[in-house]
């Protein structure tokens, strides 16, 4: 494609025709490697239009192609690489896969992540608030791999523990707890890796705009008593030669309420909670726990903390339906004890404007409800850390 | 390979010719999906011959293969589905990478592991002695994630944490530290990951064999000053293609004095250290430290212990090299102040011999020297798993 334009500019120009160089712009020329690339790697890079260019050695391929649709031909030059572009993307994170001769691999240079329902490559688009999310020289608090035998499913259980900086500093402060799920397709991974839930938090608490509390980010995708979600996993990219325009979109809206998470909800009540409120130092009541999750973890807070709201104080969905007045049984207890009801959407969801309303509606019951939508974003991770960033500041401080 | 084998089989039964079968044996048909595979996936698969069953989904390509040499030639189903067979492998863990029509990418059915200078596939065979190494229902350590400003750098650091099962239980309690170092072409996740350092020390310590102690896992191989030792990184499967019939092996050897740590030294000593004793519970002194490292940071380990002997009491040098009399400057200084000296190689390596050699005539100088050979591996992490079983019961026990 660029070559191909290259071409097109250089007869538009012979012959004065620049119609077809404004209706097919050429691209900006400020291509950097991305931040989600293996060290080292000078491909993908991304460009101030958010456009990536791939760079994939098969000297002997037939075709190479990439999983974002509307990508460009993929050419291959005399040295054997294959290049490719992506259309301008939104800002943020974005799962893909490359194609080689019809085999779906991972992109041997891109750091690997669990989304869509496998271990395999991503990238990165620099946003303008990135910031919020980067790695800075503040004080950080720790991620931490635990394993857990879990009696409820006569298993060993894998999650990880966001403890806040102060935590090992204060050894006899205790603190409150927020429960974080990940999407369908994703794992215990996400929140802490691609989701940048550390940094965000040290970032928030070196600003002191929230205070600390320990996030506990387990598996909720693999456990479920139900049928998985429909639709496409959480972030996904199209596959490879889809041709539907429609962006991939999680399972959302009111439909949610039809899966069963009893299992994840068990394993989550009875054998979670009590294995962090014992070897961590918690705040082990109820109006020092929140949960919140994303896509089918917003469908899991929702359907949880509704029925355990002796368990849960504030209760965070994340492009993943909201909680509407027909929702909630009994209207009186639910104000008693729930202290916040977040909702947000990324603007370029199907879901935001009845969230919004319903959002609405609970602050006229008389509900701290907060509805946040993230700015020129889909069903995707950008949605999401814009989400913990809105949502932290809002717990545990009444 | 496998067809045709069948093929052999069927005629030699017809024509009562067995010879062609007994020189190339059919292969065990008791094939498991590998414990390295993403979840929910078949293959590659192990038999009881530690061969590894390939299935690589290329419906277009010409040609697939893996980087295992002697690895069979792959053979395209009607599925678009190629399947192919490694030689039997030690047992234990093997980075390895496929190749589709001429690229190298890693194999979509594998987890991800850092090694070989690249996050890519690997694979583990099944060994008699893994129960040492495998998650069982015992009490649990954490592993910790942490970032850290180095001023010695003027950069921020990442690295690991295992603090042992207890070390939240007893919050008074101070713990002696292991600064433990991966290989050439590995970084900071290889202890963790692949070496299982959790899971040893878990099991070790349920059964009571070693005191409980912190082990810190930093990245040696990115900051180095000098030179990046020659040779394979640590743990290579050979290149794909490659026809070389010698075993991988890393940097090992005496010539492993020449090469330069000081930048990693300088970060170890002036930053790493002080953070680690500023923010963990440690016994922040000689005796109650200890450095131990494959490989490349075994041979870190060597001169870096050597030149502070105020700062560790214990060295540990896994398939690095070894240290011979004529390595210590000051006998009576070392003596004093050295409490053990543990040297390991797989019987497969070529330094086995010279490193027992070296031990005996350290323990005839009055030292503790302790020399494990671990049996039937080479330079991967088999050995590296069983040294450090046999290293941590060593530790601070004076």
């Amino acid at each position: 494609m660029k070559s191909r334009l290259s071409i097109i500019a250089s007869a538009s120009i012979m012959f004065g025709q620049i119609c077809m160089a404004q209706s097919n712009p050429p691209m900006a020329e400020d291509w950097k490697p991305a931040s989600s690339n293996q060290q080292g790697k000078q491909y993908p890079q991304v460009n101030s239009e958010g456009r990536i260019k791939f760079r994939i050695v098969a000297p002997k391929a037939q075709s190479v192609g990439v999983s974002f649709r509307e990508s460009t031909t993929f050419t291959k030059g005399e040295d054997g690489a294959w290049t490719g572009y992506s259309r301008p993307l939104d800002v943020g994170f974005h799962y893909y896969t490359i194609n080689i001769d019809g085999a779906e691999v991972p992109d041997p240079n891109s750091l690997f992540f669990y989304g869509a329902g496998r271990w395999g490559s991503a990238v990165e688009i620099p946003a303008k608030d990135e910031d919020f999310y980067s790695l800075k020289n503040v004080p950080h608090g720790q991620l931490r791999e635990i394993h857990y035998f879990a009696k409820s499913g006569n298993t060993n259980r894998h999650a990880f523990v966001y403890t806040p900086p102060e935590y090992d500093k204060k050894p006899r402060k205790r603190f409150p707890v927020l429960y974080l799920q990940h999407g369908a397709g994703e794992n215990e991974y996400g929140w802490g890796s691609q989701g940048r839930t550390g940094w965000i938090m040290d970032n928030l608490l070196a600003e002191g705009k929230t205070q600390p509390f320990i996030i506990v980010m387990e598996n909720g995708g693999n456990i479920g008593g139900g049928p998985r979600p429909a639709g496409p996993p959480a972030g996904a990219a199209a596959p490879a030669g889809a041709t539907n325009g429609a962006p991939a979109r999680g399972p959302a809206g009111p439909g949610g309420r039809t899966f069963n998470f009893s299992a994840f909800e068990k394993a989550l009540i009875d054998d979670l909670i009590p294995y962090i409120d014992a070897n961590f130092r918690t705040v082990a009541n109820q109006p020092n726990r929140a949960m919140a999750g994303l896509s089918m973890g917003g469908m899991q807070t929702r359907a949880i903390s509704l029925a355990h709201l002796d368990t849960f104080s504030h209760i965070g969905v994340f492009s993943g339906g909201s909680i509407a007045e027909k929702d909630i049984a009994d209207m009186a207890a639910f104000k008693k004890k729930v202290k916040a009801v977040f909702i947000s959407y990324g603007s370029k969801e199907g879901g935001a404007a009845v969230a919004k309303t319903n959002v609405e509606s609970l602050q006229r019951a008389g509900i701290r409800g907060v509805y946040y939508e993230s700015p020129e974003t889909a069903h995707e991770w950008q949605t999401w850390r814009r989400s913990l960033q809105e949502f932290a500041p809002l717990l545990f401080n009444k």
